[in-house]
């Protein structure tokens, strides 16, 4: 975690109606506004694409892995490079990025956040949202059983979680992606005060790492499991979602569409599964015993 | 609550290794979409604001509190009537909300959410989204320090929410916003799967209500404070925020800057003012004595 990822400030602290001042430690939060650079040399185009508050650090894995779950790119090939600093730009410019794509690439500008959301006929519903995602995901064959991981390792890993994220016990204020092999090694780790970029941060870093489709290994969410996890879960080809918090209904849904296997509420040696369980395996006779 | 917040739906529950079969609770999320229509009669103009993932209940007063913290309109009385459904809505129209204006209202469309972050110069930045929210902001002049509360009511504000908060407790899934008077009684609770939403609806209500600026009392918020959530309640006027959660360092700044108090991790008899904390009242001695 990058060093501008907290600030400490001073604030009065009250015990039992006794009050003190101390300094200590909040999560940093700045927008972060997302620009495109595309189309051919001659006709170069820049657009906005999003601005979203997040927690400094990894900007650049945190823009193209949203451009990536947004279903706007579909390699990281399509993606040149992504400075933060250009020269329409004076100031701020570490709150600015932009995404220059090669010049052969045509951005899926239609798969916005709307436009998943939204069907053509009439408003918007679960059941559109869901099918719409299906038509931009490139891994939705990928999603497949052979991917699977015990029980009683699945409920060590919010411990090996916690050990790695340090500015959440300093701050309480950061929620964290992880993603594990299935024999429990924690292989990426983010963090940010909005979950959705905690975890495009992670994505935009297995694009890097060219590891993708995820559908390998185990994604660990510090808090709940919304519908927009999920789905940028199910951009990634991750085949299994374990929450520390509750999952959402279209979260529950979307997973059962897609065959990922979603757990829930992993808390000490407790856990739901409410979709596609025969990717966590029981323990045998001699682990269980063992306890 | 609705009774559509909430959705059981099986799951398979491991506790040491053991697995069993039962129905849980969910908390249900669907996008809802925000269309406004507005102009002289003959010529009304329908537009798609927003598509917000939320829990159904308390859609009318989640559109216009949505409006009102945006800044797209600034009275109650903009607003005619917000229907669900609507003739070009064959289905799903429990998933799309018209807000229909006054036909001499014209909203103020330029104060999206991308606009309150991004200055005309040169991207964005903190100190530009402070300055683009105060402008539109129609009670910053009405945060004074008048309204107080005492530190040992404000540490009982959560238990008083946890009663009320009935589908948290079945779910887990949900976040809540309270408005509180100073003496401690609970005017408004609004829950939903986006801490926003549940922000929108409480300000909506308020609307509805025609209680704005809520200068006058104290917001509880069951989690985290963002930026997002300080800048809605600024919007309405509050200015004590109570979060049980931490808050960021751009909530903090924000509430710096409009003399908001701002309180976290209100746990038990233990919280952090970060912000303004006149407004927060010791116990007096006999108070603290009879602990």
């Amino acid at each position: 975690m990058a060093a501008n990822a907290v600030s400490q400030i001073p604030v009065t602290r009250f015990t039992y109606g006794e009050s003190e001042t101390l300094n200590d430690a909040v999560a940093i939060e700045e927008p972060l506004e997302i620009r495109l650079e595309y189309g051919p040399v001659a006709d170069r185009k820049v657009q906005n694409i999003s601005v979203t508050m997040r927690t400094p650090g990894n900007d650049a894995e945190l823009a193209k892995g949203f451009l990536f779950t947004e279903g706007i790119i579909k390699n990281a090939s399509d993606i040149k490079k992504v400075p933060h600093c250009f020269i329409a730009c004076a100031e701020n410019r570490e709150n600015v990025i932009q995404v220059s794509l090669a010049e052969n690439i045509v951005p899926h500008l239609q798969n916005t956040e709307r436009n998943f959301y939204t069907t053509s006929s009439c408003g918007v519903c679960g059941k559109g949202s869901i099918n719409a995602i299906r038509t931009v995901s490139s891994y939705n064959n990928d999603i497949t059983d052979a991917n699977a991981i015990d029980a009683t390792l699945l409920t060590m890993l919010p411990n090996t979680l916690r050990e790695h994220q340090k500015v959440f016990a300093d701050t309480g204020g950061l929620h964290a992606s992880a993603l594990f092999s299935t024999a429990g090694e924690l292989l990426i780790v983010r963090e940010d005060v909005g979950r959705h970029n905690a975890l495009d941060k992670l994505i935009g870093a297995a694009l890097d790492q060219n590891t993708l489709p995820l559908n390998n290994s185990v994604l660990l969410l510090s808090g709940r499991a919304s519908f927009e996890l999920v789905q940028k879960a199910a951009m990634a080809g991750i085949n299994i979602i374990a929450a520390v918090g509750a999952p959402s209904s279209l979260a529950v849904h979307l997973a059962q569409e897609f065959n990922i296997t979603l757990a829930g509420f992993l808390r000490g040696e407790r856990f739901n599964i409410y979709t596609a369980p025969q990717r966590i395996l029981k323990p045998t006779y001699e682990d269980t015993y063992k306890k």
